[in-house]
């Protein structure tokens, strides 16, 4: 089998998401804007999907890919990898990760499996909190501690078990105390049983990060994640030694999983942290088997069609599935249209089940995206 | 799918190969002796295959794996794994081994692919090394530095590029002085162009382990195999320290790839180990993985279809196929008579092709397996 193209399907869709200025998603009024397909296809008619992909990458994405053997997934990243080196952000970690779940997709379908039976399963769903976007100042939205509370107590009542903050950012904070009245009025609302976490402003300084920290050992949090700059491996060094709740990460840091073996090595972090986007699922699971032979945790970053895969197929080190960002005011079960059906359901026990359709388990809505083709 | 049965196929063929009272294998008189696959068989009649397994395992096993999907290996290998304290001997590694490579196998089978297209292929074929079987005191045999020096001449005429001694063990040794006298006949005899390694008595002092490692940096040696008791890491920890010859370990040290995270940690060895008989396919690519992500070298050790398949799915951080043992009196080609064919031929260039076939490619001779059955 040898890959004859490879494709980026663009369409237009209308989203009610919004970026602000640090790039942080909101709700906001109703506007076009475009999604990616990576299509990758064969001389045998199989064909591998994955979101995403951009078209700078395409001239090298194709001098390596085609006329090459799908299956000889480990080569093909390991050709792009070291591209990358020169070529700089045309062929990003994040257009790495389209290629490599691309041929992860197709893969499945060409085994007829699901990729997590493909890799080894180890369950068949996988508990997920509720991840909301970050805080904002639209009334009913999450403007406060006490709107932070209600939200909470809708996903908890919901079915989720867990729930993750992530707080005010610029210009709307910084703000430690209003970070810790956040996390309190929820712990507060949802009471003992639920894990909750916190992702805050991640430029606090240490002596602010230890702040956080103590009030959320004292709240009962799970987790704590991300409260500093992740370029400074020696902040987290400092700020894990203090604190008793596990530090998370890191999430940002370049340098795929070879970055998070130093983390580990240097106990910056408590648990570790890797998603698909970081290359794909190729490095997400030598991440996952990195931290199991250390005896780290590692929490997988964001939702979606591999990083579900990679949950489905590993038990040790990971526990949860991160759902959203969520937000009151926003519609985040259909804010994908180009989808026939969500991957990521939940049931009334906060779970996600892993998708037992071949290959990523897409369910394009191939009508849509036609429809909407740029 | 669903596991209905987990059997032992046990045989009787005619071996010449003898072990000593180290357990170390050398030519001898043919004899019978018996061999073991473990089948896995399904209700939709696929059926996974592994050399290996224990009667005393199968209770254990069949608790865990009737009526389980077979594609579940992760959670299935980690039940067994948590198995394993408790039981002992009884559910060693290298029974746990010829579990996960029967489901390996038998996932190929579903998937219609070869294991190492199922991981992700790297490469076709591998360099492999001639790994000799350990000195002795056989006229014709391994019993001078000039009989190495004789075999090793013959391997590089038959396509070999690389050739690794195993050395005099108890009561033939241990001599450090033989064991360079060995290594200079035969660095001598081949030339500077051919990988040499020298694995030799496991159990020498510190001081006579770096007299040996010294000796075979002066030689140009390639890299140096437990010289010493594995059981003590902080041994290796001030071998690697003192010699630029790239160290290798742990072979034998239990614990799996936990322990091999800890040598790498500690600097114990230069170049990590591990093998598809502790634990399975399933450890030795999380290990390969772990390697990876520190940077280190990992050889693969000893042969066979499930290493094979782990060498083609990896190029980093692995070098050469170990093929043999090999001695001048022993006919290895013809060793497993249960085989239509080996899997590990090698080329005139001294490679070894990667399998293609589904599953491990096992090529078994159904007609004397079933005619020698016990």
């Amino acid at each position: 089998m040898k890959i004859i193209e490879v494709e980026l399907i663009r369409f237009q869709y209308r989203s009610k998401m919004v970026r602000d200025a640090e790039g942080h998603s909101h709700p906001g009024p109703e506007h076009d804007a475009t999604a990616t397909i990576t299509r990758i296809a064969t001389d045998e008619g199989v064909e591998g999907y994955a979101m995403g992909g951009s078209p700078a990458m395409l001239d090298t994405v194709r001098q390596v890919l085609i006329g090459e053997d799908p299956l000889y997934r480990e080569r093909i990243w390991q050709r792009l990898r070291q591209f990358q080196r020169m070529l700089g952000p045309s062929l990003d970690d994040r257009h790495l990760s389209a290629i490599d779940l691309a041929l992860w997709d197709l893969a499945g379908k060409v085994a007829g499996l699901p990729v997590f039976k493909l890799l080894g399963g180890y369950r068949d769903k996988v508990p997920a909190y509720a991840s909301t976007m970050c805080g904002d100042d639209i009334p009913g939205g999450l403007d406060s501690p006490e709107s932070y509370a209600d939200f909470a107590q809708a996903c908890v009542e919901q079915g989720y078990k867990a729930f993750k903050l992530h707080t005010w950012m610029a210009p709307l904070g910084p703000d430690p105390k209003r970070d810790v009245a956040a996390c309190a009025a929820v712990r507060e609302r949802v009471g003992p049983e639920i894990d909750l976490m916190l992702d805050c402003h991640h430029d606090y300084s240490r002596t602010e990060a230890l702040y956080i920290g103590r009030a959320l050992e004292e709240l009962g949090y799970h987790w704590f994640e991300e409260p500093m700059n992740e370029s400074s491996m020696s902040s987290y060094i400092w700020l894990s030694e203090q604190l008793d709740i596990p530090v998370v990460g890191p999430e940002t840091a370049r340098g795929l999983f070879y970055t998070r073996a130093e983390w580990i090595v240097n106990k910056a972090s408590d648990i570790s942290r890797y998603d698909v986007a970081l290359g794909g699922l190729t490095p997400l699971m030598k991440c996952i088997h990195l931290a199991e032979a250390h005896g780290v945790a590692l929490e997988v970053h964001g939702g979606g069609h591999g990083n579900l895969h990679a949950l489905g197929a590993m038990g040790i080190p990971g526990e949860y599935y991160e759902r959203g960002l969520l937000h009151p005011l926003y519609d985040f079960e259909a804010a994908q249209p180009w989808l026939a059906s969500r991957v990521d359901d939940i049931d009334e026990d906060g779970n996600v089940t892993i998708p037992q359709a071949p290959g990523l388990s897409w369910d394009f809505d191939w009508e849509f995206i036609d429809r909407n083709r740029i």
